[in-house]
């Protein structure tokens, strides 16, 4: 019953079943009511203004992490971009990262090596196995003494799996290594604790799981970068270094319904309680992984259990083409995946939350069982 | 008649006289509608995409440029910097701007001497004559065998007046000097054609004159830039160099209601009909700037007559500071208006668009006339 509210504060009509919020989170009626009465204010000619430090202290009570680190990118993507930009690495520098990275996440070191004879290395990570130990053996045997810079994401987006950021920050900063995160999912997914992480940049979109408006993302920057580091869009102060990681908010005239409408999702995602959202959304996951387990021919590409993995699970079934079931799916049920694609996994992946049902994900493991 | 019912499509409320599209146009109601429209449809699960060949055509139209170069970031600041960081310039190289350049258009340019040591000149220009012979002349001076970059405004923000861009790019082109534009007024409030000026790059926020959603920016890049030129934001297919300017479109998951209420804003004017638009502003400017002039102790820091100034007319009284005007104006008739503080200047600058009506602006020249 009171999924069912929840269920009814979004606008996904009936009969849609959304499983992509891996992509882009669908908004719930309170967002979207927070982004059209800021849209009004800006065309009354008195726009709001954006409440920065109030803004800034939810989500640092929110991630457990400093206020003032907080920078509003677009999204994941532009973030790594700023961080990538703002660096400052030289040719023959190394970028260490894996084979799991989402293109937001690689391609800005991709542009840097090109540009600036940066070496991209890239280290195979085993990701359908789970195992956190051998992450950070792999990650600690690809080290150079040429390495700069760790990218590596914190929940992979082929398929779920968390990976070990807190002990892989440590490794590369006793190494002086930069660590970059690339966490577009965790917030509104899971428990983050940015102070206990502590890596020198994590990047982040929040219309993703913490169901922000399309085009909010986040960049969280490690004290001692805030007055070190150069901005990528360069307005008024831009060199005012006291000002700290707040330098790179000033990017002149910026969409302010963006954040109106993420401060609305916030008290959404506290209203319905951080760690209320992230037992169900696990439930939802864990009863999908296990039925999907029981089809045959179907092989699950994401960890088993719930300790080494969040929000998404991936699979391929032997003899079908994964974009073909994608098809399928939508025709038969329409139902929204995502297709792996990226480095020719071939796999689907699935990603519920709290606006789907039990029922949805059974129906669509039900079309699954069946296809030949 | 006409332009009465032209002023009821804006949600501006009875009573306020908005005079600063120079920094935020008002959206009329169809482009608030458009936003809204797209914001729910992606809160439905159905982000509606962008339709990008037809909105770049649109503009090639509207702007007599060539559609494969149009890119948007978020408006003129961010497009400023993404030209001066996918330029490669090296230390000694020079950039020259002016002293009536807007930190939007000034910055990107600080920022990378700092970081590059590229050289920053400033050339000052006689922006209150309304002379483009004498702005040739100083530009042509100041220009150095180290020249590499011209940066300036095409309609200057601190009073309307029109700077010679297309023989300042000629004069550049012949050198070898790329052409740089701040052209954050000129789409929506004048005649434009990109083909014409022929700068290497064209910097604007549609979300002034054109009246677009808050955070809508434009970037035309010229044809031999677009397969050489480093993308700010990198994502997928950055590096594919046919795909021209449009890669510096991928930047990750953008809100599409940007572009979706760029698309009715270029509606909205094409209804009313660019030259009555451009029409109506001179008229209005003309009318404001004509009585300001019998204004005693007013001195008007525009260009005067109507050919080599646009939109805006800025001036200063004797004996009044400009930010103690600003107030009374605001609290005497609900007058939004801008304080050109930069440099110094301490002008007043009032912008009026076509929601404006000529009773609005004779208001506010008596008040201007009664103060002491």
């Amino acid at each position: 019953m009171y999924w069912r509210g929840v269920r009814d504060r979004f606008l996904i009509p009936a009969g849609r079943i959304y499983l992509n919020v891996g992509t882009l989170g669908p908004q719930p009626l309170p967002v979207v009511e927070a982004v059209e009465r800021c849209t009004r204010r800006v065309a009354e000619t008195y726009p709001p203004g954006v409440a920065w430090d109030r803004l800034k202290e939810r989500l640092g009570r929110l991630l457990d992490g400093d206020p003032d680190g907080f920078v509003f990118p677009r999204n994941t993507t532009e973030a790594m971009s700023w961080v990538a930009n703002g660096l400052e690495l030289a040719a023959g520098d190394e970028v260490l990262t894996t084979d799991h990275e989402h293109i937001g996440g690689l391609c800005c070191w991709q542009a840097l090596a090109a540009r600036r004879g940066v070496r991209l290395r890239v280290v195979q990570i085993p990701a359908s196995e789970g195992d956190p130990d051998e992450v950070i053996r792999r990650v600690r045997a690809a080290l150079s003494p040429r390495t700069r810079v760790l990218s590596i994401s914190h929940v992979l987006f082929t398929n779920g799996a968390i990976m070990p950021v807190r002990e892989l920050v440590e490794l590369c900063r006793g190494r002086g290594i930069i660590s970059v995160v690339d966490g577009a999912h965790p917030p509104g997914l899971m428990r983050l604790s940015l102070r206990r992480l502590d890596p020198d940049f994590y990047a982040s979109s929040l219309h993703k799981w913490l169901l922000a408006p399309q085009g909010t993302g986040l960049l969280y920057i490690r004290e001692d970068w805030r007055r070190r580091f150069w901005p990528t869009v360069a307005s008024g102060e831009w060199d005012d270094l006291p000002l700290g990681a707040h330098r790179l908010n000033h990017v002149g005239t910026i969409d302010e319904s963006r954040l109106a409408g993420l401060e609305a999702a916030l008290d959404f995602h506290e209203a319905v309680g951080p760690a209320r959202v992230e037992r169900r959304i696990r439930a939802l996951r864990r009863r999908l992984a296990e039925r999907l387990a029981m089809v045959p021919r179907l092989h699950i590409t994401s960890p088993s259990g719930d300790s080494h993995v969040a929000g998404m699970v991936s699979f391929r079934i032997e003899g079908l083409d994964a974009l073909d079931v994608q098809r399928r799916l939508a025709r038969d049920a329409n139902v929204r995946s995502r297709v792996i694609g990226e480095y020719g996994y071939g796999w689907m992946r699935l990603a519920p939350h709290i606006y789907n049902t039990p029922d949805e994900l059974d129906r669509v493991v039900d079309l699954l069982a069946a296809m030949r």
